[in-house]
């Protein structure tokens, strides 16, 4: 793979559509996760656990969002 | 449909008015969720749950209020 | 009512004064509640358990700062 | 009282200070659970509640911060 | 003590540098909980129930974080 | 060490690209937890609680990504 980023695919904010823009916000939460708990194995544990619970879906909502803003900010909501 | 967009509804951030910008909020912040929990079975399962759940109410306002945030300064507040 | 909205009263963001602002911080935070929990019977028997509940209260607080922070750069903190 | 207002006292975000500024942020948090616990009994039984629990405690100081940026924002930092 | 500010020390938001920034971020955050249990007894007590979870750690980084996210502006991040 | 900051890795919110400014942000969030908890053997107890904790390791992501917002504003989103 040639991109070598870790936590930011492409090392870049910029996409050039708002669906792309939160694409990058969800993937961008992932892999934080992922850093956080490099074990596939565990997460893949743990995700019928979030996915089945709605407090745990609002937070990763909630967790998007923000990503999220800062992703329309770079791009200047794609205006 | 045409729109073939799954997370943020005809591929934008602009709206008309301050209702619709709240309405997108709205349906992006369950955009997020459906992308997590794709099984249209356990999101009606969780409907219920969170629906008569105070906290979990609150923390669905949380969400719609950090997304709306992000539309409406897209939008310029709608001045 | 003339007044049509479901989410945002009078379809804008924009206040005479910091306690309409907040006024309608508050009221907004409630409306996505409504939206999420369409039926005010069921929203009658959620207030006397977040009213008395400490936790509950203060993340109502903290929504509604979110939302006023919207509502104040909207109004350029009215200055 | 000449201040009519029960979210926003003297109804302005303005402070000469940073120290009043803050002040108003506290101020402004607890305004809001008054507004949605109308009742001074139920919220001083709730007082030695969130007061001796530090995950209350943290969150209440994260509803001051959110609050302290908005006035902040405000008065331009009082640069 | 010539500082007779209780919520924000000496009284401003400007620091010389991100780590000054950072540690007022941190000292900020400790006063609003200080204002809200002005007892250093309880908070004496508190401490170790917070400093040994990990769910209130989290929570504290995540106000300190929001703290930061203002002095930071109010510096033009050091620029 | 050169670098004699605790909280601010090298006293600066700059990096070259969004993948240091990631890292950064997370670098961060982690130096707030030591500055709470400075004792590493608890941190390290703590360390399988919250990386096997669904809802943790959302509450982290979440943090990160509020560090995130305020170091990408800093960098001017590596436009």
């Amino acid at each position: 793979m040639s991109d070598q980023t870790k936590l930011i695919p492409n090392n870049s904010l910029i996409t050039p559509t708002p669906e792309e823009g939160r694409a990058l916000a969800v993937k961008i939460a992932r892999l934080t996760i992922k850093t956080t708990q490099p074990s596939a194995k565990v997460r893949e544990e743990l995700r019928p656990i979030y996915a089945n619970d709605a407090a745990m879906l609002i937070a990763i909502g909630h967790t998007v969002a923000v990503e999220f803003a800062t992703i329309a900010k770079a791009n200047n909501y794609w205006i």
